[in-house]
């Protein structure tokens, strides 16, 4: 433990990284994309924004159990950022910010994707995407035609609106692109009031927007998306410990969830890939079925936000260090990351298709969610054995009694007992509780299931909130399941 | 209780509602809306966005405190709609949907509100806001001059956007002005996903936006804000029972979290003031320092949203009901809340200036909010006596205990004790935990101050968690505060 209060806890930096360049390929893979998409909208975790009127493209809408599943995540993140730390605290910025925020970040000059327009068909493309047919030429992917683009231009990824009441550009404003600018110009007036000495972070969690050219591998690159970004502002000379710190700090996050460590990898950025902003960034890297993809970035961007802000509001951003007895611009080591891509991350690492014994004695395919408890977006299902009436007072008496104590439990008496079994792997549901006639008629006890190892526990009503609660406090991994 | 699983439990109608004509006038008030304002401002609560640059119009940003108090708001609401109940799931649905919504749902059409512009500057008003000037004429509120003003023209209070790399029609559209669109039109795929009977509920907390003209009064009327909507689907028939019971349910939702019921009331909306969807309205009022202002509206929308989604969409969005044997589409209640303006609501209802007496023996004023310990921002404070080192050990320890069982815990070792009581009341804390030299010492107890009475009292560290939590869940009203 170093004495200085500048510096992170001494901790063991026992992550590797892997090579900038690593190959981003990955052949075989326990799923595919399809499969859990095809999952997702049949039990309506996630699907398409008004799918009813074809769709938007690049927005999705969450249903009951999706939404459940990113309330976990948001949770799991507030939880180890603010709840069980002092030194970081959160901040909710609005969507629409002053226009100036974003000429200052830079995002108005070099927030662009190069876009070239096909002179046949007048659509238009990214550059960097573009294909070349069988004789080598390059061609348009709408029209077919070869040889029809001219030069590229800068397309703005921001989307733009107007507010007031007429539409000059005195009142266009933008949608942010990010959530971390609202952080930097708060940061002044977050510091002061919240009383907090540096080292210390702000945190949000919020939607922001990007009008992608190309939104594609399911909800991995959107136009509309769910950001948890913070930012960490530390005193000069002392940002290479932290951002060594917080990326020890994420990947235990990730992995204290039970993501499977071989599908997980930090690979640092070469330098030709550097945002402007920043002096070094890793990304926690998931191997998804189309191949490694950026789960979250950490990234080291000095003092360029604050400088900026600075410089174009004019107003003093410096801190005055008490302990150092020091004036200076803080650096900043920001953890970003994205509820939908993670999201999506849990549920591709959990899906399995495994045999599992039948109550006939044979064996079939179960498909199920080996999720972490905490992520699961059903806690406890309570399943009465029959739909008769005799079981129904008691099995609502346990629902009713579960509740206050669990985020999410379901009741379901509709199917055979198997059926259900299967219905809520499916979706990674942890205890299933059934009430059967034994329990109504002899013992007030229930049978609680597990779902990874199938096993089946007789426990006494009056012991079962205990019990449960017992049970999701222990360590899970998914090795063990 | 009633035998018909179509018709809500029978309940005790005990609210009363006033005339819809009823006065908005509040004349005397126990404080004014420019202390909470300034409270929040210097508390870091919620203080203008991108205030750096000037601020936008209408936008608000949320501190540390800010983002605690619409925490325990949205997850209040969440547990008394989701969690605890068996008919409401959840939905998140995208700001950005087809425009064709927007089309079927009257909000590209009416969504309205009629503007003049003056002839002499060129801004553009409300219409039904100009006022006159002492010779009776119509002026202008921008430039003074009268007599400027042509007919009035329909202004949409959508904000628009472009999705896509061009900016023609094909690709505008909308922010959405509410959540509750999201319901409708995901109504079926959630309906059958989610295998619910009707009578449910769909509900969803989330951003919009509209692009008022006079954004006014702090965070009661802004352009970006957060709501809380409810659709609860119902057999036709059945749904004046339905509005009736969620009346009921919201008014001691309200209640129950302890705002004042002097300053609630309930107002139907008469004839001429419901909405071209709506069958009935009521709202919810609260008595701001600027008068009655609905905190939300519950309202009886029939099936305008599904017949027009229908005929829009060209899918059959009616539902089988088994237990009827019959084919409908659902009327819809919907309560529609608003998670600032009711963040607002806590704020104005719980400040209270009060004598209270000091360590030597005279009195001085306090301020102090009296929330409801489950919307209080900071849960518990603890407060070593004095920054020597000796105390800085077990304060820590009793910060570390406590972290993990409150959902926010703050740490205050600067200034004065009587000072950091101050500080505490000022943002409602309910209870101080204070470590001292006897705790180090002698007893290992810590003194435990009540924020409403100001009693302490000396608990022994290993059992302050239960303590805590027993306190937590006793019944708490402003009355015995």
């Amino acid at each position: 433990m170093t004495d200085d209060p500048h510096l992170p806890p001494t901790f063991d930096a026992d992550y590797e990284t892997v090579d900038p360049l690593a190959d981003d390929t990955v052949t075989e893979h326990h799923t595919s994309m399809e499969t859990i998409v095809e999952l997702c909208k049949r039990r309506g975790i996630i699907f398409q924004s008004s799918e009813i009127y074809g769709g938007l493209r690049g927005a999705w809408d969450y249903g009951p159990l999706g939404v459940a599943l990113k309330d976990n995540v948001r949770n799991a993140w507030r939880k180890s950022m603010f709840q069980l730390r002092d030194d970081v605290v959160p901040l909710e910025a609005s969507i629409l910010m002053n226009p100036q925020v974003w000429e200052a970040s830079g995002h108005v000059g070099g927030f662009t994707d190069p876009l070239v327009e096909c002179s046949n068909c007048n659509t238009r493309h990214r550059e960097d995407q573009l294909e070349t047919n069988k004789k080598g030429e390059v061609y348009c992917p709408s029209c077919g035609q070869a040889g029809t683009f001219g030069e590229a231009k800068a397309f703005n990824l921001m989307f733009r609106t107007f507010v007031g009441p007429t539409e000059d550009t005195a009142a266009q404003v933008w949608l942010r692109p990010e959530t971390a600018q609202g952080m930097f110009v708060d940061f002044a007036h977050v510091q002061l009031t919240a009383r907090k000495k540096i080292p210390f972070g702000i945190g949000q969690i919020g939607r922001s927007f990007r009008n992608e050219i190309t939104p594609r591998n399911f909800i991995f690159r959107v136009r509309e998306f769910e950001q948890m970004e913070m930012e960490f502002f530390c005193k000069p000379g002392t940002d290479e410990e932290w951002h060594a710190y917080w990326i020890r700090q994420r990947y235990d996050w990730y992995r204290n969830l039970g993501l499977r460590t071989d599908n997980i990898r930090i690979r640092p950025h070469a330098d030709d890939e550097l945002s402007h902003y920043s002096k070094g960034t890793v990304d926690i890297e998931y191997r998804f079925p189309m191949g490694w993809g950026e789960i979250e970035g950490i990234a080291n961007r000095g003092n360029f936000d604050l400088t900026q802000h600075a410089e174009h509001s004019g107003k003093d951003l410096s801190y005055f260090d008490q302990a150092a007895d020091e004036r200076y611009l803080p650096y900043v080591i920001e953890p970003a990351a994205g509820v939908d891509r993670i999201a999506l991350t849990f549920l591709v690492d959990a899906y399995r298709q495994e045999e599992a014994p039948t109550a006939k004695g044979g064996t079939e395919t179960r498909t199920v969610l080996k999720l972490h408890p905490e992520i699961a977006p059903v806690k406890v299902a309570v399943l009465p054995l029959s739909k008769k009436d005799t079981l129904t007072p008691t099995a609502r008496e346990v629902n009713d009694l579960l509740k206050p104590h669990f985020a999410n439990v379901d009741y379901d008496e509709a199917g055979q007992i198997g059926r259900r079994y299967r219905r809520q792997d499916e979706v990674g549901t942890p205890f299933c509780v059934t009430v059967d006639f034994e329990t109504v008629e002899d013992d007030r006890a229930v049978t609680v299931r597990d779902r990874d190892t199938m096993t089946q526990e007789r426990i006494p009503i009056e012991k079962l909130v205990g019990y449960l609660q017992e049970r999701f406090a222990q360590p899970w991994s998914p090795d063990s399941a």
